[in-house]
Order: C-alpha cells, then structure tokens, then sequence
C-alpha cells in the first residue's frame, strides 16, 4: 500500500464546496459521483497524481451529515491504492489494524473500498481503494 | 496550484506513530526533520507522487501540541505544490481567502510554506509549499 490517492473532505454544502474548491486548486471539478450504499454525493478535483473529494451527505443519516454534526466539516478520510484489497487487509490485520468491515465494498470512482479503524493509525480514517477493471 | 504534495498528521508520539505508519503503509520512513521555527518534529513517507508527514510537537507550546489538545491526533492539513507562493497567495487572496501570514516561511523539506484559513475552505487547513531551488 503505497500510492495516496485521494483525500476525501466532508463538507455541508456540495454546491458551495465545489464553487470554493475550483477556486481555491484553480482547476474544475471533473466528476461528479453518487454513491447510494453510504448515501453520499462526491465531487472531484485533479490535483496531480492524486485527488480532493469533496463528499456531501444525501440524506441527514448518511455517515458524513454525523460526521460533519459531531466534529464540523474537514478532511473525512485518506485513500491508498492497493492492488488487491482483500491481501491488503490481510496484511493489516496481521500487523494488528482493524478493518471497519471484514469485506471490501463498491465506492465511488468505480473501485472496491475498505476502511481502517482511525483508533489504529493516530486518529486518521484510512480508505484501501483497488480500480475496478 | 494543482498537486497535492503531502498530508500532514498531527500525532502525539512521534516514535510509536513512526513505527505505525511503517507498517501502515509497508514502507520506510525515509526522512526526519525538525523545523525550530515551529517547534515541531517531521518524519516523512513516499506515497506515489505525495508523501505523507507526521508532525510531533518539540514543545507543549508548539502548535501541533495545542491542535492535538484541541482536537485530538489526526489529520492536520492537506498541502499543495506551487511554482510561485508569492503569486498563488496574491491569487487567492483576490478570490476571497484569507493567508495565515502575508510572507511565506521556511518549512521542513526545504520549502517556503504559508496556510489559508481553514473557515475559507470548509475547515480544511490548507498549505501552499514551493520548493527552494
């Protein structure tokens, strides 16, 4: 595991998220993205190798409207492209991380997700993503 | 300004979180740093084509160990690669964002930094890094 490949910032407002975002990276928002499972919309920007998601919630029990209500608005998560998830999680599981759930699932940007428990890696929500061919 | 060059992680053990994130993201930690100026302790991880810091408060009044008081370890800020943070700033400022400071300093990995205010970017810190020459 070692490509960052996005950062994922939580926001209230996906409109108004977007319009600051194209402003503040100079670069427009080059997809946009919903994914019902966890009942978020995304938006996406370039920013060299790797990318910014914005994600906004699509329902007030969406996992970023409690995020955004118990800790505000700020960056949610951090993504490392994996070849193959489920060795990943292996591997992490041996170290003694502990995945937020024992099978990967389908995320946005057409990949397979997985989550690590921020508690193991000094209080940082860490994504597994592997592309989906 | 495009390219997302690190994220920073504010952690209140700078050993252990060392030792955590080698196994993390299977890879070593291939520089340490300590920028004086601000009273902080740096250590640094290939990622692809961004890296990931971990900072480590040198003093209880550093402000790594005032954030980790505030709001806990995790993630700190997301810093962007510039050709020219004289005029990115001078850019940003004209789009409404407010700078931390109005000159850049020297930060770890022998580059001029500055911030913009994490309420002008949906409480994202952000960092703007130009390397010196």
């Amino acid at each position: 595991m070692k490509d960052l490949d996005h950062i994922g910032i939580a926001v209230a407002d996906l409109e108004q998220a977007i319009d600051t975002y194209e402003r503040l990276l100079d670069t427009e928002c080059y997809k946009r993205e919903t994914v019902e499972q966890q009942q978020v919309e995304t938006a996406f920007f370039q920013t060299g190798g790797s990318k910014v998601e914005l994600l906004g919630a699509t329902h007030s029990e969406s996992v970023i409207a409690r995020y955004i209500a118990r800790k505000g608005e700020g960056m949610h998560h951090v993504a490392f492209e994996v070849d193959d998830i489920h060795a990943e999680l292996k591997r992490l599981k041996a170290e003694g991380f502990t995945p937020l759930s024992e099978e990967p699932s389908r995320g946005a940007d057409n990949k397979l997700v997985a989550f690590v428990h921020p508690r193991d890696s000094h209080g940082v929500l860490v994504e597994l993503c592997q592309s989906i061919d």
